[in-house]
């Protein structure tokens, strides 16, 4: 057994473009990112460069010092601005060898379109000294592959793969990753996303952490605070399947013994896709009244694909007229509490539950700003209405910071994790 | 003038995050780039590193040697896994100063929303020695700043950007970039965001390619695809701010030649505004009702602040039964013609209008998927009633492609763009 067993294989991508550089999406990093991951690889750098000679050689350089192997994408195509051989040659000190049998094969492939050869594309027949040549079925540009051996025993790839998408991922999934199995002897690895809402973000933290410091040598943790959501995710590692899986049961059962009580998923999971399992299980139907959020919390119930069978519709009364006529509130709460209140927020949530026949009602009313705030009632000042989840209907007062926009989805993200609870709670 | 101006000012990035590593896209990169690429600086490195003391430290030691300026996003956090801070002192040998009025801020802000400050995020208050502080509004998490000399003269600039979108642009186009034209001094650049709706985008780039070539040496051009809209963004830039804005000037007015029919704004604009605008021009009121999109164009005409003032509520009818019942669809219209078709469009826009009193009223009614399709109604058709735009009601027929997320925001913008042109011809 060589010594990278004995550590998470370290793997570093390299992109070169362009135009990555200048507002378009890099779509391949989080493809390879994930497939690297669920391989139990440990993506430890991903580096960006334009089509610049120096630039691309300055980041093959820096290599063998950084990581075990490193996979670039691009650059291998005929024209001007393909620069990663040339790159690699000058970064690596190994001159490029002309292999007539690559030239061969692009001619070959030219003849089938019926297209006369550019001589720009005899330089993709140039693949550096000692390379393995990594056959690519769908384009001009073969990849390149070349093994050195570092000092320690650890072994050091450098892997040269063709930008486009379609070219790339097949000589990835086919060569690539069989290969660093190989090279790295892999570690078996498992991974766990779980979802928790009604807690703070730092809150979380301070639950966690003794965790976090007890497994560090056994595993990696993330914590990401999102409106009215904090994700927690953790991946372990183990030298054998067995190993890996048992290190996270233990893993798992301890953050739930701190946590547990506010994780509603795990994995792909939302807030409303558990909502709306709860609904389904308790089979209800749900109706919403909407002030400032303005339709934004029934457009996130209604992502759910099959989310018709408990959502039956809702209404948004950005007007006080709209909350009388249609919701039924009454002109003394609105005169007397104010739009913005617990009492207009029951009503509002009773009001439509009654209009739509529905089982429960969810209303939110407050003010996303930036106008409309007062001292007594500031931007941000919001409340979650609900009806039908308990004898009687009932309210939360929340206190949101942020933009318009922030103000809304948090207090959406709230009315969510509210009706949530309360259906947990039945 | 310092050396700087005679080249292109080097940016540099680097996000910080171990899941941007793990299979997250990193929204953050493509927006960077292509703000910076229209203010006339070229990104020359963009690295993604995890959530790693020593990765981080590593990249901004590397920063001087490479680039002018670094920009670093991420990792200003309270918790565990936030150690921008420390790696920068730790790459810099630069050590960090803890600032009392920081914590007091932060300490106001938990009281602001009633919370107990967790002594995590004490961490935040620490500041390196000779840094500049950039206050975060609208997060815990202060950027920060600082400038060193590089022997050749050229300004030397690193920026520690908190991670949320919410809290890191604001900080990017407020400080960041005004501080780089200062630091810079940037050739004079002017630039251009225009927004067109009702032409393809392979249209539009038919339109306007002999204008990209005609200006190809004195602006930059980027065409992008969005939903029933296409953005078309161009900078100059000219010795002085005079030739710069000449060029423009000149430039502008063969855009809005070739495509000006289509354009609905600039800059920040939206359609939503857009349309908010011509609402308020033509003194009428709104009301909507939707199906497949579920509040989703309400939530979008209601991002715009002061919308209240044209915009009454609206009608969300996932059921049949609130069709009929609070929409007053005739249910000989469900029967014949079904839910998703022009007539119940029709009737939907004109029942909401008089359901909420409203001048116009507009409607949608759709199949989003996955489920729900058939051979003669694919998923993805969809009408949008339009109701008091012209003596009688009307709807268009639309054929959207993509997942139910994508059909959901396609209709929405045609919907948009529909009642705009409505609402333009009157």
């Amino acid at each position: 057994m060589n010594d990278s067993r004995k550590r998470t294989p370290r793997i570093e991508i390299l992109f070169t473009g362009s135009e990555l550089l200048e507002g378009h999406p890099n779509t391949h990093q989080n493809y390879l990112c994930l497939r690297l991951k669920n391989a139990g690889f440990s993506v430890v750098r991903a580096t960006t460069v334009p089509d610049d000679q120096a630039a691309i050689a300055s980041s093959i350089r820096d290599w063998a010092l950084y990581s075990d192997a490193l996979i670039v994408c691009g650059g291998l195509g005929p024209t001007f601005d393909d620069l990663s051989r040339e790159a690699a040659s000058e970064a690596l000190k190994r001159p490029l060898v002309y292999h007539p049998e690559i030239f061969k094969k692009i001619k070959t492939r030219f003849s089938r379109f019926r297209l006369p050869i550019p001589k720009e594309n005899k330089k993709q027949a140039y693949v550096l000294k000692g390379a393995e040549i990594i056959d690519n079925p769908r384009g001009s540009a073969p990849g390149q592959m070349l093994e050195i051996a570092r000092k320690n025993n650890i072994p050091q790839a450098l892997f040269l793969l063709p930008g486009p998408f379609a070219e790339m991922s097949p000589l990835f999934e086919g060569v690539v990753l069989p290969r660093l199995n190989l090279l790295y002897g892999r570690n078996f690895a498992e991974s766990l996303s779980l979802h928790l809402s009604g807690i703070m973000e730092s809150s979380a933290d301070e639950k966690l952490s003794p965790l976090v410091r007890a497994f560090k040598d056994k595993a990696q943790f993330t914590i990401l605070g999102l409106a009215a959501q904090v994700d927690f995710h953790v991946s372990v590692k183990g030298k054998t399947a067995e190993e890996a899986s048992q290190v996270m049961r233990k893993l798992k059962a301890a953050i739930f013994k701190k946590v547990g009580a506010f994780v509603f998923g795990e994995g792909e999971d939302t807030l409303e896709c558990a909502l709306g399992r709860e609904l389904s299980r308790t089979k209800k139907t749900l109706a919403v009244a909407e002030s400032c959020t303005a339709g934004g919390l029934s457009s996130r119930l209604t992502a759910v694909p099959g989310s018709s069978d408990y959502f039956l519709g809702g209404i948004i009364s950005y007007s006080n007229d709209i909350k009388k006529g249609l919701l039924g509130v009454r002109s003394e709460t609105l005169s007397k509490f104010g739009a913005v209140s617990s009492k207009c927020a029951i009503e509002m949530a009773e009001g439509v539950r009654q209009k739509m026949n529905s089982s429960v009602g969810i209303s939110v009313t407050g003010i996303a700003g930036p106008g409309g705030g007062s001292a007594k009632k500031p931007v941000g000042l919001a409340y979650v209405g609900l009806a039908g989840f308990a004898p009687k209907p009932f309210a939360h007062e929340l206190h949101l910071s942020g933009d318009r926009d922030t103000v809304r989805k948090r207090a959406i993200a709230w009315a969510l994790h509210f009706a949530l609870r309360a259906l947990n709670e039945l």
